[in-house]
C-alpha cells in the first residue's frame, strides 16, 4: 500500500483541522470529502486538491478506494455514519463523543472487532504533549497513588442547541481522565442548569468516584466570564496542575504532599502529620500539534504499524460516563452505578 | 453604658484577631480572655492589658461584668459554651460554624431569643470589602437574576483531625453564598475522600440546589498544589468573578452574557444566540480588615445601633448545608433534601 | 476606479498576511507578487489566484496596472524598492522600519509628496484595538497630562543577523509611542549588548526624553526565558496598563494617582501627599485583526476617502528614534540630541 | 559573653521590625532603643521589655554596655550616627544606604578597618530565599556566564520628600546586584523625572554596565498602577526570573538559551542559531524572613563564628552606583565612570 487513502464527512468546525492533518501527513492521501452544505465541502476540497467533492455521505462511506472513514458531523450522527463505514469494512475514527447512547457504542466496537478494522475516536486531548506527559509521569510511578482527577473547562462559549455541555465540553476531561486513570468507574453523579431560556444544559458538575478512594470531577460551563481550563491531578507523592490557558509552562508538577506519621501524642493529630513543600517542575513539553500527533497515530496503526492510542473502548468508557452524568442531571443529581458491564481497560 | 464589655473564650488561633479588633474598638473594651492552655491566655492578656486572665472558661461565661462572649474555641465545643453563656443574659459571638449539628445551632437560636440577647456568628468573609461589594451589586439589580454561584477553596492545607474538610473550610464559601442568595436551598448532594491515611476527608464537592435553576457549587480541598480561593457569581446582566489571592482588584465584574433571540431560522440556534462581551470592571472596595467591620457591626448591635448582619439564624442555614452535605457524603452523593422548616430569610 | 490594484514584493513571514487582508478586502485586488524565492511568491499566488507571479520585483514595481505597491522585504531593501515605486507614481506602504536610516526615510516623505502620492508605513500595532483605544482615551483627556511611557517587548526569540534587536522590535514601541505621544522628543539615550557569538545587540533600553518631565523608555530583548509584551503609561488623571499577552482585557486603566497638597506642616511632605486608588476598568476592544483594520485604512486613503492614519512623516519620526538610538549605543550610551529638524506631528 | 548586647537608634517604619528580630535571637538582647519622637521609642520599648528607651541618640551610641548599634533612621543621618559609633567602638548595623554620599560611605568603612569593629549593611533583600538561591545557582555554575540583570521595582508607592527614587528603591536591586555580580561595574547612566509637582523623581532607569557584555538595569518607579518586582538574570546556561509578587514559586530556572552553530550556509545566518527550550524549575526555597537570616548573620559576626554577609564595603559599592545614577541624572542622562578606585570585591 503507498499510504492510507482518507475519506472525510463532515467539513464544519473541526473537519477542516483534521483535513489539514491527513493532507499533510506523508502517509496519507484525503481522497474524498463530502458536507450536506455543498461549498463547504468545496472549499476544503480545493484548498488540498481533493479529488472527490461531495454532498453525499454515502458517496465516501461506501467508496472502493478508501482506507480510513473519518466522521467529523454533529454527534446525534455518529453511530449511523460510522456503522455503515464500518460495515463496509472502512477504518474509522469518529469524531468525540463515539455516540450518544452507550447501546450505540459499544455496537460500533462490536462492528469493529466483527469486521476487522479499527475503530479509532478523537480524544485529542490525550494526544496534547501535557496529557501525554501527565501520563507518563503516573505509568513511571512519580505521582504515586492518584488520589483525584478535577478538571475545570468554563468559558463564555459557544452554547449549541442539539447537545447540552456536559455532551460538548465533558468528553475532553473525561477523555484526559479515562486515559490518565486505570481503573474502572463505580459510579457518577451529576448537577446541571440550564439559564436565560437555552434548552439545554449550560452548566453542569460531574462527580465520578473510583474504588478507594479515589475521585474525580469535572465542571463544564458554557457562562462563565473567564475562560479557565485546568486540570488537577493529586497523588501521594507529586501533583500535578495542567493548564491550558497558560502560553508556556503549561504543566507544573509539584513535590508536595503530606504524610501521617507515627508517634504523635496522644490526640495531637496536629502534630502527626508533616507536609512536604519541595519544588515545582514545569517540564519540556512536545509542542507538536495534538491532531498531527493523532492522526499519525491512527495512520501508523491503519498501516500495521502501532496500536491506536485511543481505541473504541476508551470510546465506550467515556460515553458511559457522559450517559451516566446525563441520567444523573435528570434524576436531579441522583448515584448512577456505572456497571459490572463496563468496558474494563486492558491491564 | 460607656461601652461593651468583651469576654473571649480560646485564644489559639484565631482568637487573638478578635481580642486585637475588639481591643482596637473604641467602644468596647476586653476584660476577660480565657483558654484552656493558661499561657495562651497570658500571652493575649498580657498584649492588651487585660484585667481578667483565666483558664476556666466558666468565669468568662458567668462574670457579672460581661455584656458580650466571643467563642472562639473548636467547633464541637460551641454549643455548649454558648449555650452556658446565653443562659446567663450575655450577647454572644461564635466562630463558625455556629455548631456541629443542626439541632444545636436551633437551640442556640431560640435560647437566643428566650432571653432576649443577640447571637451572632462569625462568618467573617461575609464582611470583606469583595464580599459586601458583590452583595450590594446583587441587590441592586446590577446582576440580574442569579444563575449559579460556584466558589473554590484549595490549598495544601492545615489537616485537622476533629472535622473534615467540610467542616473547616466550606464554611466560608457556604456563608458567602447564604449572604449572596437569598432563596432558601432546596438540596444538597456532595461527595468527599479521605487520602494517605487522613480520618477526614480532605477534598469534597458539595452541590446546593435552589428553586429555579439557580444552583450552587463548593470545591474544598486540604490537598492541592496551588491555593485557590475563587468564586464566581454568574448572573442574567453581569458575572463577577472574586478571587481573593489576587493582591489587588480581587473583584472583577463582567459586562458579558448571551441571549437567545427570536426569528431565527428553524433550527438554526446558534444563530439565535447573541453573546455580550463588554467591559470589564474592578470597582475599588473597602480594604479595612473584614475582622473589623465585623466587630464594629456587632458592637454597634449590642449597642441597639444597628442590626446584626450575620445573625444566629444565618448560622444555622449554614449550619443546615454542611450538615446536608455531610450527611450526602456519608450516603455515598446520595441527594439530601433541605427541607420545609429550613430558616427562611426574612424577606 | 473599480477598486485599489495591488502589488507585494516579499512573501517570507510577514508577507502573507499582508496579502491575505488585502486579498480579502472588499475594495482591493491583489494583482502582483515577488519574491527573490519563486516558490515562496508561487505559494501565495496560488492560495489567491493572483495573475502576476514573479521573482523580479522590478515587474510589480513598475507594473502599468498596479496602484499601491506593498513593501514587505528585508529592512535594509525598503529605501531602494519605495524609491522606484514612488518615482514610479505608485502609492507605497513600506513594513516597519520605513528605512534604515534617517536620509533615506526621509527622502522616501520627499518624493511621495513629490509624485502626489501616499507613502504609508506598517506600525501593525498602531492598529491594534488596545492602542487605538490608549490613544482615544489619552486625546479625550481621560489619563491627563502624561508623565510616562514604559515599554517592554521580550521573549526567547528570533535572532537576526541583520539587524539587533533595537530595529527588530523597538519599532513596535516606538510606534506605539509616537502615536500616542504628540509632543516631539528631545533627545535619546539607549544601551545594548550583544552575547553568545551574536553579531548584534539581543537586549537593549532606549531611553527618550521630551520637553517637561514627560519620558519613554523601551526595553527590548531577544533573549528573556519569558514572553513580556507589557506597555504603562502613566497620567496625571489615570494610568494604563497594556499587556499583550493577557488572553481579554490586555488594556486596563486605573484610576489610581497622588497629588500634592497645600497646607501640611513644615517639613512633613509625606502628610501633604494624598493618594488616589479608584476603580479599575477594562474596556472592551475591537478585537478585528490590526491588520485587517490598517489596510482597510490604506486602502480608503487611496480611494481619497481618508488619511493614513500612519504615514511616511510618522515613518521618518520613528527611524530618528531608532537612528539617535543605534548612535547612542555605539558610543556606549550617550545622549543623542533628536534635532531642530525633528518632523513634527502636525497640531 | 553571653550575647551580643544590642542598640537602635530609629523606631519608624523599619526599625521595629529589626528589634523584633534581635529582641527573638537567643544569642541577642536589646537593650536600649532611641527615637527622637519619643513615644514611638516607648512603644517598642515596652513591647520587648527593653531596659533603656530614651529620645536621645547618643545614649544609645555611646552607653558602655552595647556592643552593636543599629541605625535605622533616615538616610541623611547614617553617615553621622554610624561614625560616631564606630568611633566609640561599637560594631555597627546600618539600614540601606550606607550614607547618602560615597565618600561618607567610604570613610564609614575605613573608620570600621580602623576601630576594628564591624561594619554591616542591612541589604534585606539579599538575605532572602531567593536571593541566597539565585547567588547560589550562580556560584556553582548552573547559570553559566552572566549576560544581564534586569530589575523593575514599581508600585503606586509611598513618595518621599527628602530622598528620590533612586535612593529609596533602587538600593534593594543594586544590592542584588552586587550580591550575584562579582566584577566591577565599569559605568552608570540614569534618567529621571519629577511629576505632579514632586519635588524629587518619583521614576527612574539606571543602567550599569559592566567589563565585557554584562549589562545591568533597574527600573524603579513610585506611580505605576500595579506592583511589580521582577529581577531576570540571564545566563549563558540558564536564566532566573525572580517575581517577589508571586505568592508561591517566587524563584524560576529556565533551561532556556541559545547557541550560534558553526556550519551554516553562507548568509544563512538564522540556520545558524539553535535554541534551548527545556524545562522550568522553581526551586523551595527558604522562606525564613530574611531580617531573621541577616540579624543572625549579623550576631554570628559579632561573636566570631562567620563573616558578614554584607559588609562596608558592600555598602560602599552601592552607594558608588547610586551617586553615579544620580550624577547622570543630574546631567541629564550622561554616562558616569565608576571609577578606577572603585571598591572591588574580594576575589
Amino acid at each position: 500500500m503507498q499510504g492510507v487513502r482518507v475519506g472525510v464527512i463532515g467539513c464544519g468546525y473541526w473537519g477542516p483541522n483534521l483535513i489539514r492533518n491527513f493532507a499533510h501527513h506523508p502517509l496519507a492521501r484525503v481522497e474524498a470529502v463530502s458536507d450536506v452544505r455543498y461549498e463547504r465541502a468545496v472549499r476544503a476540497g480545493s484548498q488540498y486538491r481533493i479529488p472527490t467533492v461531495t454532498d453525499v455521505a454515502d458517496e465516501v462511506l461506501r467508496a472502493p478506494d478508501i482506507d480510513l472513514v473519518v466522521i467529523a458531523t454533529p454527534s446525534f450522527t455518529h453511530h449511523a455514519l460510522a456503522k455503515t463505514a464500518l460495515q463496509a469494512g472502512k477504518h474509522v475514527l469518529v469524531m468525540k463523543p463515539l455516540a450518544t447512547r452507550l447501546a450505540d457504542a459499544e455496537e460500533l466496537c462490536d462492528l469493529a472487532a466483527r469486521h476487522g478494522v479499527l475503530l479509532a475516536v478523537d480524544h485529542t486531548f490525550v494526544f496534547t504533549g501535557a496529557v501525554r506527559k501527565m501520563h507518563e509521569l503516573i505509568t513511571s510511578g512519580t505521582i504515586g497513588d492518584l488520589y483525584y482527577f478535577d478538571s475545570v473547562r468554563i468559558n463564555l462559549g459557544l452554547f449549541q442547541a442539539d447537545v447540552n455541555v456536559v455532551w460538548d465540553l465533558a468528553p475532553h476531561d473525561v477523555a484526559i481522565m479515562d486515559y490518565l486513570i486505570s481503573e474502572p468507574p463505580v459510579s457518577v453523579s451529576a448537577t446541571g442548569a440550564s439559564h436565560g431560556g437555552s434548552p439545554t444544559e449550560n452548566i453542569a458538575y460531574v462527580t465520578v468516584r473510583y474504588g478507594g478512594s479515589l475521585i474525580g470531577h469535572v465542571h463544564v460551563n458554557w457562562l462563565a466570564p473567564a475562560k479557565v481550563r485546568r486540570t488537577i491531578v493529586g497523588g501521594s507523592k507529586r501533583m500535578m496542575i495542567y493548564d491550558d490557558v497558560e502560553p508556556s509552562e503549561k504543566l507544573r508538577v509539584y513535590d508536595k504532599g503530606f504524610s501521617i506519621g507515627g508517634g504523635g501524642a496522644e490526640g495531637d493529630y496536629a502534630s502527626m502529620i508533616s507536609y512536604r513543600a519541595g519544588d515545582m517542575h514545569a517540564p519540556q513539553l512536545d509542542t507538536r500539534e495534538a491532531l498531527a500527533v493523532e492522526t499519525d497515530n491512527v495512520i501508523q496503526a491503519v498501516l500495521g504499524k502501532g496500536a491506536l492510542t485511543v481505541d473504541g473502548m476508551a470510546g465506550v468508557r467515556v460515553v458511559r460516563i457522559l450517559e451516566a452524568a446525563q441520567r444523573s442531571i435528570e434524576q436531579d443529581g441522583a448515584v448512577v452505578p456505572v456497571g459490572a458491564g463496563a468496558a474494563r481497560k486492558p491491564s
